[in-house]
C-alpha cells in the first residue's frame, strides 16, 4: 500500500461528541446567543478536529510550495519564469508578502521547492528551503499531461511527507504557493471538478489586460480539450493539468488531516490542491478552514465546492499564504472564545427573558 | 472656549505627502501589482493619519465605555438591566468575549463607566475601571430627551479626556461599548442622520423575536417624533436621543484624530458614536478604520454614510469592542505590508512585462 493510501486511510471525519461539548460550552458564554457569530462556527470545527475541548493552535506553520509551469511558454502570465526562483530567495531572505505577515501571526515560514525549474540545491544544502523536487518545472499543459500519474503521486506524497516531519513541532498549517503562470492550471482544475465555464472561471492572475485574459481562456480550453482529465480522479487531475506545488499542497492537507490537525488553507492555487486533496478523500474537508476569498473570479466556485466560507474577504491576489497568515489570527481568537469566555454562570450575569 | 472646540480645531485631515509616499513605496513592492489589497489600502491610510512611513500601531487599546438606558422601560431588550454592571464586573475579571480576544491581539481593555445606573465607585477607587459616570443611565427617551445638552457636551468631552490621557502610552485606539438597550437609541441616531427608514435599519439586538422586533420600530419611531433631534447637530442627536457610553465612544474618536492616531471603531453602538463624531467634526473621519459589518441590518447604512468599509464580516452582534481587538491584527498586519516587504529593486525579482 502507497505511503497516499496508508495515509487516506488515517482519515475520519470531525468528532461529533468533541463539537457538541464545545456548542454546549458556546451557548452558555454570558454574551447574546452566538453573538460571536463565525468564530464560534470555528471553534466548534476546531474542537471536532483536535478532539479537544482546548485546541491546540499556538506553534503555526505556512508550508509555502514553489514550483513551476511549462504552460508560461503560451504567454500565460505577465512575469517571466525566473521570478520563481527569485521569489525563493526572497523568502528565504525573509522580505516577501508572506514572511511579514507570518510575523504578524506568529508564523513560521516553511519553504518547500516542490520543482522550480532552477538548481535550488545550494538553499537546500543550507537548510533554508526543503528539497522535494519532483521535475525542473511541469510540461507544457497545452501540450500534453503536465506529469506522469508517477510524479503526481510523488508530489501528493511530498506535502504528505512535510506534513509529518512538521507534525511533530506544529499544531496547525497553512498552505502557501509561488509559481509562475500557476492561476492557469489552477483554472483548469477548477473548470474540471466545479463543472463551471472557463468563461467563468478565469482571471487576470498577476495582473492579465483584456487581450491576454481572453488568450488564456483559449490556452485553458485547449489544456482541457487535449488532456481530458477523469473529473472523479484527483491524481488523473493533477498529473494531467496540475502542477508540482498543487499536488504538495494537497499531500499538505492530506497529512494534516490524518493527524487530526486544522489545515488553513490560502487562496485560489491553494484551493485547486484542496479540491484535489477532498477528490482523493473527501473526509479531508473536514479539517479544512478556508482563509479568504481571492480576488480570482473562479475561486467562490472552488469555494463552494469544498464546501466552506472563507473567513476573510480583502481583495488579496498574492498567494504565498499571505491569506491563510491573516486567517491564523483569527483561529486563535475562536479557540479564546472557547477556552476564555466564562459563562453566564461562572460570570454571575443574568440571562436573557424566556 | 470649550474642550470639545479646542480638541476640533486640532483635527486635520489625513497628510497627503505621507499618503504619496506610501503609495510610491507600495507601487515598487515585489508582488503584483496591489496584490494584497484592502492592507495596503489601509497602509496608505495609517500613514496618512501618523504622518509615518513606519505608523506606530503596537500599544493597543479597546477603550469599553459601558451606561444605561432609561429606554429600556419600554421592553425592546431581552436582557434586564442589572446586566449592565455585571458585564462591568466581567470585564474587570477577564472574562468576557472582550477579554478573550483583546489578549490574542495583544490589546489593553479600559473599561470605563460613562453611565452605569448601579454604583461603581468601588471598582473605580481599586483602579479597575474608569470613572467617568454622567449620570445614572439615561431618562427614557421614549417620553423625552435622554440627557441635557450640557450632559451630552460632558460625555463627549469625556472620551476626549481619555483618549488624551491614553495617548501618552498607546498608538492605536478600538472602541467598545456596553449598555442593556443601547441597540434603540443607535437606530434612532442612525435614522436621524441616515433618512434611512425605521424599517429597514431596526434589528433584532441581543435576540428579540418578531413581535418585540415590531414593537421596538414602533418605540424608535415615537423617540424619533417626540424628540426631534436636528440631522445637522451631532450634540442635539446625543442629547436627545444618544446615550452617555455613544457620547464617550464619540469623544474617544475626536480625541484619537486630535492626536493624530487611528482609532478602529467596533460595530453598530460605535458606529453610531462615530456618526456622533463626523457630525461634529467631518475631518474626524479621516482617523476611523471600520472594523467590521455587523449583523445589525442598520450598519451598512451607518458605514455608508461613514464612507467607510469594513475589514470584517464574520456575523458578530456583540459589541464590547471585539471586533475592534479582531481588526487590530489587520492593522498590524498592513503596517507589515508598508514597512518590512521588500520592493522588486531590494529583493531582486523582476518585474512584470510591460
Amino acid at each position: 500500500m502507497s505511503l497516499l493510501e496508508r495515509t487516506i486511510k488515517k482519515i475520519y471525519p470531525q468528532d461529533s461528541a468533541f463539537r457538541d461539548r464545545a456548542k454546549e460550552r458556546l451557548d452558555q458564554l454570558a454574551l447574546p446567543h452566538w453573538a460571536l457569530g463565525d468564530l464560534m462556527d470555528l471553534s466548534i470545527d476546531l474542537a471536532g478536529i483536535t478532539r479537544s475541548m482546548t485546541p491546540l493552535v499556538s506553534r503555526k506553520a505556512i508550508v509555502t510550495m514553489a514550483g513551476d509551469h511549462g504552460v508560461v511558454a503560451e504567454g500565460v502570465s505577465k512575469f517571466p519564469q525566473e521570478v520563481t526562483p527569485q521569489m525563493v530567495y526572497n523568502f528565504v531572505n525573509g522580505g516577501a508578502g508572506i514572511n511579514a505577515l507570518a510575523r504578524q501571526a506568529g508564523a513560521e515560514v516553511i519553504v518547500v521547492d516542490m520543482g522550480v525549474a532552477s538548481d535550488l540545491t545550494k538553499l537546500a544544502d543550507q537548510g533554508k528551503i526543503m528539497n522535494k523536487k519532483v521535475g525542473l518545472g511541469t510540461d507544457n499543459i497545452a501540450k500534453g499531461p503536465a506529469m506522469s500519474h508517477a510524479m503526481a503521486q510523488r508530489s501528493v506524497e511530498s506535502g504528505i511527507d512535510i506534513a509529518f516531519e512538521l507534525g511533530e513541532r506544529i499544531d496547525i498549517f497553512g498552505t502557501g504557493d509561488m509559481g509562475i503562470g500557476n492561476t492557469t492550471p489552477s483554472t483548469a482544475i477548477a473548470a474540471v471538478v466545479t463543472g463551471k465555464s472557463i468563461q467563468e472561471l478565469t482571471g487576470r492572475g498577476t495582473g492579465l489586460d483584456d487581450e491576454q485574459l481572453a488568450h488564456k481562456r483559449v490556452v485553458i480550453k485547449e489544456i482541457i480539450d487535449r488532456n481530458k482529465p477523469d473529473p472523479k480522479n484527483g491524481l488523473d487531475i493533477l498529473a494531467k493539468v496540475g502542477g508540482f506545488e498543487i499536488g504538495g499542497i494537497a499531500g499538505l492537507i492530506i497529512g494534516a488531516a490524518a493527524q487530526k490537525k486544522p489545515v488553513v488553507v490560502d487562496g485560489f492555487i491553494s484551493s485547486a490542491g484542496a479540491l484535489i486533496a477532498c477528490s482523493l478523500e473527501p473526509f479531508v474537508r473536514d479539517y479544512i478552514i478556508c482563509a479568504h476569498r481571492s480576488m480570482e473570479p473562479g475561486h467562490r466556485a472552488m469555494q463552494e465546492k469544498l464546501g466552506c466560507r472563507p473567513l476573510l474577504d480583502l481583495n488579496l491576489r498574492l498567494g504565498e499564504g499571505t491569506g491563510a497568515a491573516l486567517a491564523m489570527n483569527l483561529v486563535e481568537a475562536s479557540v479564546a472564545v472557547l477556552t476564555e469566555v466564562a459563562t453566564f454562570e461562572e460570570a454571575a450575569v443574568a440571562g436573557a427573558d424566556k
